[in-house]
């Protein structure tokens, strides 16, 4: 095996793919990357037995061959060396060596035959969706905040991709909160699908500058997300999805317009003192024009701030602060809706004009 | 008490001040500002009992009182506030009222009678250094870190500031290597006393950009650093220091000139490969003009890189890459002189051209 590339593109496909080489103690292998030339084509491939990341290299010449090191060490070597340096790696049975101009190195690699096999991902079977980049990573982003870290509630630890009335959704739920957004608006394929929030939060870190679009297929139990050279491969989570749709409340009494900024500041103060009951701050309405925020502490002291909007009734919520905020930051435009009823039902949050997301909040009992 | 002061002058203020409020278990008004109002001059101050921080603000309006409140609640409280917002402190017994615009809270605080006594700085006694900004700044940098956290050798903890030859000198070491910069080439008064790390850190960390020179008063067994609006007050470390000076090394064998970046660059390789080995990398010089860095691990490989320079004498040492790396930091010149003999002797790390800094390194045996 031998390649030759620049400093600057292999640099960046080594800290790409070596995020996941993070060995298990009972399976080191998986600390490595597997470097294969096949025909001219270079892959770098890391796996952590749930996803696997291919990153396929341009590289000015090559020779056949495959071999796995040491995923960071090789990483950090490389991002060490001088940005303008040509590096050529050559392997002879599990000796790997590194060379560019004054500085070389020898390191210690395994035979590939030890790496674990990659999920083979049938392309006849798929169901291929494309997303402009920027709209695919505003809405994971959206979304992954509300799934859940339970591992005992597998379902809740993913997003789910789910097409109803020719669209296709994403949404998530820790049980708490709740987050939807219709990611594309027409569709002709269907699909329901949990992909887990791991693999997504690695899909958003190996976006680079230059990918456009992101092309999402699924087929029965794997999920591959091409952006430019780089492909991950995941299992998806296999079991079934809450219907989460009949969470959404259709007919809250109280609907005020805030200004987000606005809201944020205040919530914030009042998350403050906050923290010794547990996150818990007072969204009150008084009509005709006061929307006010309220924590109480014992220990620390109280706060209370207002904002003027038009109230049509008057209501008084608790919530837990920092799922409101959450919510706030995940939102994006200076005026939102904000909607609740009383300690039993949701309050949902939207961008005042664009209604392609929804966020809902359980209150607490208060 | 009451005062009336900008958003952006309370916030950096206690922003700062508050830094040092973490309270013991046992004292828990250490974690309280003292907020004091004494014929219209406004002083914030915090202790942790080893340090005092003293902010003097400047304020449109005041009625003398004193109160102590909890000062990272107040902090974050005042910098989630509008920048361009008056706010109005004002305190009824132990309640604060804290008012800005739309938004009020009260939080409750303590009697100032609780707060523990400042150590007073004897003013008539005191012997008085005065330094411009830049200088303090990168002078404390480059020694403080050759200083140790073994709290078994208090000496080694602290800075040494020390006169001779009319000179006023900083040093620290823990051991394994020592820094030494002439901080003040022409001084009047004798000083030799040792100030905490711990304490520099803080004041580091405390100067604002508008603050153009530091003056610097020992007396018995405080320092105070005077930065614009902030003072601080240490205790000293009340002990003697090592002989520092007999440990620098006056005549190494051998004497090499060396870019610094690409000198940082080739420890930084070999230091990936040293980790397995205690971070030790051999130095190498072979005359006419060979300088080289190498590391050997057993388990991940090996590595070698070279620079080509004037030599005259055949060497090799080990060093610990981490120590050469940390005084490699420090220097700030594109030329370095890099200076060993033997395993024995320590290793001598200058700028080519500006010799008040002195880095020394103890080699490892090999």
């Amino acid at each position: 095996m031998k390649i030759k590339v620049t400093q600057e593109k292999l640099s960046r496909a080594l800290n790409n793919v070596s995020r996941i080489a993070i060995g298990k103690v009972t399976l080191p292998i998986l600390n490595n990357v597997l470097i294969r030339v096949d025909h001219k084509k270079v892959s770098l491939i890391t796996t952590n037995l749930d996803m696997a990341m291919i990153d396929f290299l341009p590289v000015s010449s090559s020779e056949d061959g495959v071999v796995t090191i040491p995923a960071k060490l090789l990483a950090e070597f490389v991002s060490n060396l001088p940005k303008n340096e040509t590096i050529q790696i050559s392997s002879r049975d599990t000796k790997v060596e590194i060379k560019a101009g004054k500085y070389s190195s020898v390191i210690n690699g395994s035979i590939a035959d030890d790496f674990p096999e990659l999920p083979e991902f049938e392309e006849k079977k798929a169901v291929i969706y494309k997303v402009g980049v920027e709209e695919f990573k505003n809405s994971i982003s959206q979304v992954i905040i509300a799934s859940s870290n339970d591992l005992t509630r597998p379902a809740l630890t993913g997003v789910f991709f789910n097409t109803y009335d020719d669209c296709l959704a994403i949404a998530a739920t820790d049980g708490y909160r709740l987050a939807e957004k219709i990611l594309i608006n027409k569709v002709e394929s269907e699909v329901k699908a949990i992909v887990p929030s791991s693999t997504l939060q690695e899909v958003l870190r190996s976006i680079s500058d230059d990918v456009e679009e992101v092309e999402i297929s699924f087929n029965d139990d794997l999920v591959r997300f091409r952006l430019g050279e780089v492909e991950i491969i995941s299992k998806l989570i296999d079991t079934s999805y809450p219907d989460y749709q009949k969470l959404i409340p259709k007919n809250n009494n109280i609907k005020i317009t805030l200004n987000r900024e606005e809201l944020i500041r205040i919530t914030k103060l009042a998350a403050l003192f906050a923290r010794s009951v547990g996150g818990s701050i007072i969204c009150e309405t008084k009509s005709p024009d006061t929307f006010s925020v309220k924590s109480i502490a014992n220990e620390y002291g109280e706060n209370d701030s207002i904002i003027e909007t038009e109230v049509d009734k008057d209501g008084r919520v608790n919530f837990n602060s920092r799922f409101i905020l959450d919510a706030l930051n995940s939102l994006d435009s200076k005026e939102i809706e904000f909607e609740f009823s009383d300690h039993i039902s949701p309050a949902v949050l939207r961008n005042k004009k664009d209604k392609k997301y929804t966020h809902i909040v359980m209150p607490l009992s208060s």
